[in-house]
């Protein structure tokens, strides 16, 4: 952690020291508001996935326009946020061992909890810990839409729900059938079709549920890329958007259909450059420690004259044409290529509105990896 | 981070919660002696580049080997090892702006400090700090042989040492001529041309620097791929080699030469099998957040029978072919494609030796972006 804060509140916004991950306080808040309003009055309801901002500030402003609550991945994540006081969490994953299972039992005597399952010994090592600590927790059956985790659809997922549902104080709680790749696919036709058959998958493995007797309160899943499809869809009733807050370049990079929203970039990676030795290079300050590129390069904001194309471990080497007017010293604003584990690179959030730099917000889960 | 520790010394390495950075201690002593024994007594000595590990635990235990200090690319790192009682720190990078100006400044009242310049104002801009501060400052003119940072080699880069040496308290020091892509070419006749290359660059400038009637004392560079090359070459007597203690997955697929030294895998993520709903496949709890992608995937250590195949923000999955026997709750251990942004990603460092965790090193610099 650097020894030295990048802002303060009230400083200037041309003083933040670079690289910083830097939040325009009114795109942002114009990002919140276009998900509250899309899902209003639509009997879907948002529970914000906190593995892309890792803030509780953020998930305490989510709450507040409507969110039901908070997912995340890790045990370890949850614990912050329900130490910062968020009452009702998911952890939108598997949990696999003692250790784990006994932090969550201890999250699940303290706010509302709820876990996936794709595996009988889950079930079972759940059930066992939930029994001990004498706390009900909410367990989801991941059904496998995109080869990752979760069981096959129909069949399997029904007969671990009904496992779920013989085991209280484990409490089935519905279905988690969420497609990732779908949510950079980047025509809207590609991303209709993969969620017209996450929608079947969903709907058939209810179903068989149903007819078994038992109650499937909730579907939950989709993102960023694709909830508009999973809210019109009939049978998921809760979406788990994450990076609709900040919107990042590869986000960005989606085609839109007529009827798609669109979100603003909120988040940014505020960079100086730091050596201008030939007229046909800048090199700035932010590297691959600063700005993730696994899901491709930043873009330099509001320059389309700039590139930047390449990053090592604490450079970036912007091409820039003749007259660029690019000088030592002056900076510039990058689109992060994926906002998630961009901000888990920063202990702070330097969130600013106009020129000035109206708040800092610790990133608290950043590192929370357990 | 985390609200728990992964391990605590004395645990069984069987315990450590994952996803864990871990470092195999014997592989890392065999790492340390191998380099300090490959420039014993050769006039050439080692600065570590600390960017590698962020941790003053590791710095102390290079300098204690004979590296006559460190280097590390943010005055910020710089600042955590000197307060770690580090004595001769170079910035091997570029320092553009009045604050971080100062804060070089304030360190070099502490400690022996070097930073490269590679531009006029540069140079005029650390002048007047240094002569303000009254501190010595080392100045290294960096020569571009790559395409980053650097001055051309030749007249402008001894025009540019000219200047500084103009300017006490500045202290013109040398060179830093380091070729970044040349490390991971894959061939050593490809290593070897790139390195022929760069020592031309390199004594090319330094002659006519000498011939201008100044004496330029050190000429520093090269990195873990290439450094027997610059070791051996006459003219670079300082090396700044700093990924050979962990030896990641990107060195590993060098092609090494015969007289190429073998630097062994000594870190690690530790993972665990979180789901395995078919036989296909196995999904484990280390993805991007837990070790970078950047310069590709991480792979299996010592079972060249399972291929981690795809990286989302917090899985990996794991190709298992039939009787792979892995089992959900399983552990492995993953080579990291990349190093440095790697360990970026950890506030500590879980020390094992054989089975049991030895020790547990902070990552002082994790973040330590300005």
């Amino acid at each position: 952690m650097a020894p030295w804060k990048a802002a303060r509140v009230g400083d200037p916004v041309k003083l933040i020291d670079t690289p910083a991950l830097v939040l325009d306080l009114d795109a942002f808040e114009r990002n919140l508001r276009r998900m509250a309003d899309a899902l209003a009055g639509r009997g879907v309801r948002l529970r914000a996935h906190a593995k892309s901002h890792k803030t509780p500030e953020i998930a305490h402003r989510q709450i507040a326009l409507g969110a039901a609550g908070i997912c995340c991945q890790k045990v370890s994540e949850a614990a912050i946020f329900v130490e910062a006081g968020i009452q009702d969490v998911l952890v939108s994953n598997e949990v696999v061992g003692a250790s784990k299972i006994e932090q969550l039992m201890r999250l699940a005597k303290r706010a509302r909890l709820g876990v996936l399952v794709d595996h009988p010994s889950q079930v079972h090592a759940l059930a066992v810990a939930a029994a001990s600590a004498q706390a009900p927790l909410d367990v989801y059956v991941e059904v496998n839409v995109s080869n990752r985790c979760g069981v096959a659809p129909g069949e399997d997922a029904a007969a671990l729900a009904v496992q779920v549902a013989e085991h209280p104080p484990l409490r089935f709680a519905g279905l988690q059938v969420y497609h990732g790749p779908a949510q950079h696919l980047r025509s809207p036709a590609e991303r209709a079709a993969a969620i017209a058959a996450t929608v079947d998958s969903a709907r058939v493995t209810r179903d068989l549920i149903v007819a078994r007797g038992l109650a499937c309160p909730r579907i939950t899943g989709a993102g960023s890329g694709t909830f508009l499809l999973e809210r019109d869809s009939g049978v998921f009733n809760e979406i788990q958007a994450g990076s609709y807050i900040f919107m990042d370049r590869d986000y960005a990079d989606n085609q839109l259909g007529e009827s798609d929203l669109r979100f603003e970039h909120a988040l940014f990676v505020r960079t100086t450059v730091m050596s201008r030795s030939t007229p046909a290079r800048a090199v700035v300050d932010a590297g691959l420690k600063a700005s993730s590129v696994d899901s491709g390069l930043p873009r330099v904001w509001q320059r389309p004259d700039l590139r930047y194309v390449k990053a090592s471990d604490e450079h970036g080497v912007i091409e820039t044409p003749a007259g660029a007017g690019l000088e030592l010293g002056d900076a510039l604003m990058l689109v992060p290529g994926h906002c998630d584990p961009t901000v888990n690179l920063y202990d702070e959030i330097v969130c600013i509105r106009g020129d000035r730099v109206e708040a800092i917000w610790p990133v608290s889960a950043r590192g929370a990896l357990l």
